[in-house]
């Protein structure tokens, strides 16, 4: 998406992506190789800048990057968001509310850090946690010891539980020239910790909810020295938010900005870290996003939609994989809600 | 652009095309060689769907590969297109005003036709014309020996002067299934017999003329067999419409459709020649398509503009070569006015 973003603007790319069937493979040159790999390194210290689209690529690959070519979002923003730790902690000094959370590096310790949060309470691996893996939901002290076996061994945070009212994401981006913007706030749903519904504008956002939102995302933006979009996730609880975790790319929950807003996410990552001039991130009306999990609907269901749009990714089938996505859009939300209605079953039953 | 509608739908593609700098071939496969090449016909014969977006191809091609293979549009549609007489010939036929129009093989011919036209008078090749080539004006009977001379030793074609207010260009467009549909009308503006602005909807568009539009362009469809978007080129004169040219393929004058529509010209002929629902053909507010001609204008000034969209081909700069496009939206006609008389310097002042 970012390649189809950028080919108008007279952009070319070369893709790393230690899978070969990677679908950028399809329409762009690909390297199929580790990210840390010299050839790898070589070849994009080549390209005018470089930028990620997962967080999981290895910080010392990014540093070594930096110090050849230009390298988008700084490698700060990347160990950040790989630690859960350093994560809320990052939220905790820039005066961004979270869940009560405790580093864990011992049964002991996660002991005493349950004494403080209570049950329900949520234990994580403070590294390569997306989608809700490496994470284990405590009912009660009967689950401590068995979770901690499961996921120890490594460094653990726990989390205390809120008892949200819904999550939220906000997609901030600043350009190298220093210019900011921001999308409006999505609502998103999950199912099995994985995204399956995002709706843009967010319903039910008030004036204070919105600038409170753009206050941490600029804080962030600011504090890792951030360029390109970063998507912040938040939970909603009695009208507070709560930071959850950040992302330092372009972001699932900001799909629906290819047909729903002015400018998509990707060509504003695109614009950002090259330094042009940010798109406008107004809203086309109003955008549901649902992702496509394990298999693709049937287009001719899907095409026959008023305003629906189809994104098949080109990946191979597999369960709880991300194949692609639909972006529903309408004019109000009472049209949107049954435009949803509709499609919802096609998309949703045969996954 | 095809290819960047098509990806999303799942959809991968072979490009054919004897240039071998052809901007295709850095976003997709491109077989560099003659559209009769058998390489070429046996490779494309192997597709789901083959079909054109120029209106040159060979007609030889085009038959020998609709024995082996899909394609669309039909070959009559390519065939009428490629000569001026028939196309006027069909639009006689099927009861659309054209200007009137005189068979020319000899100088005596010539002469007897521009009798019946009077001056000034167009003298044109009936094949192989595009973007104002193979046309000369006749105005007074100076011009006519010249001119004949000129363009002679292949088939003219005299066609009488319409002192027209406008050109209007219709895009219609017919699936595979029967479903057809129309873009709103779009008002050209043309400089050096090369288009440099189209705005869309076209203002002062009743609904009366509307309607003789969509008639003229189902007439078409259903005469020519028609699948996939055929452009439509009219001239308006006091409130009547008279058909100037038809372009079996999507059309510069619909580029604006990629942000200025709910679903792109490029997206719908997909549909249209994969048999797939056609997508909305309704707009998103107001927009203007300025052709970047000879050189690309400043990236960082366009995208500067609000609601600016710049697609640059990637081509090798060359005087009268469209390089490249913009489209302005915006909500009212006001605001596009606004915008467009901003951006218009910097983009034709360089060009």
């Amino acid at each position: 998406m970012l390649a189809l973003a950028g080919y108008p603007l007279g952009l070319r790319f070369l893709f790393v992506d230690p899978n070969d069937d990677s679908p950028a493979g399809e329409i762009a040159p690909l390297l199929a190789t580790d990210y840390s790999a010299p050839e790898a390194l070589d070849a994009l210290a080549r390209c005018d800048v470089v930028t990620y689209e997962f967080e999981n690529v290895p910080v010392e690959a990014v540093r070594a990057l930096e110090a050849r070519v230009t390298v988008y979002p700084s490698v700060r923003a990347l160990g950040v968001s790989q630690d859960r730790l350093l994560e809320k902690q990052c939220f905790r000094e820039l005066g961004i509310p979270t869940a009560p959370f405790f580093d864990v590096g011992s049964l002991a310790e996660l002991e005493a850090a349950v004494e403080a949060t209570g049950f329900p309470a949520v234990l994580k691996t403070r590294r390569l946690g997306y989608d809700g893996k490496g994470q284990r939901v405590l009912k009660s002290s009967a689950d401590v010891g068995p979770a901690f076996d499961e996921l120890g061994g490594v460094p653990l945070l726990l989390e205390g539980f809120i008892a949200f009212e819904r999550e939220l994401s906000l997609l901030a981006l600043r350009s190298a020239t220093g210019e900011t913007a921001f999308y409006p706030l999505a609502e998103n749903h999950h199912e099995g910790g994985i995204l399956r519904l995002s709706l843009s504008p967010a319903p039910n956002v008030d004036a204070e909810l919105d600038a409170t939102a753009r206050r941490y995302g600029r804080a962030l933006l600011d504090e890792l020295g951030y360029v390109g979009v970063l998507a912040l996730e938040l939970f909603e609880a009695r009208g507070v938010l709560y930071a959850n975790e950040l992302a330092p790319r372009v972001h699932n929950s900001g799909h629906h900005s290819i047909e729903g807003s002015r400018t998509s996410q990707f060509e504003n990552h695109l614009r950002a870290v090259l330094g042009l001039p940010l798109g406008s991130t107004e809203p086309i009306g109003y955008s549901a996003m649902l992702n496509c999990i394990g298999s693709m609907p049937d287009e001719k269901t899907v095409l026959a939609m008023p305003d629906a749009h189809l994104h098949d990714y080109g990946k191979v089938p597999r369960a709880g994989r991300k194949l692609g996505h639909v972006t529903l859009r309408a004019p109000d939300r009472r049209t949107l809600a049954e435009r949803l209605a509709a499609l919802r079953p096609k998309i949703w039953d045969i996954g």
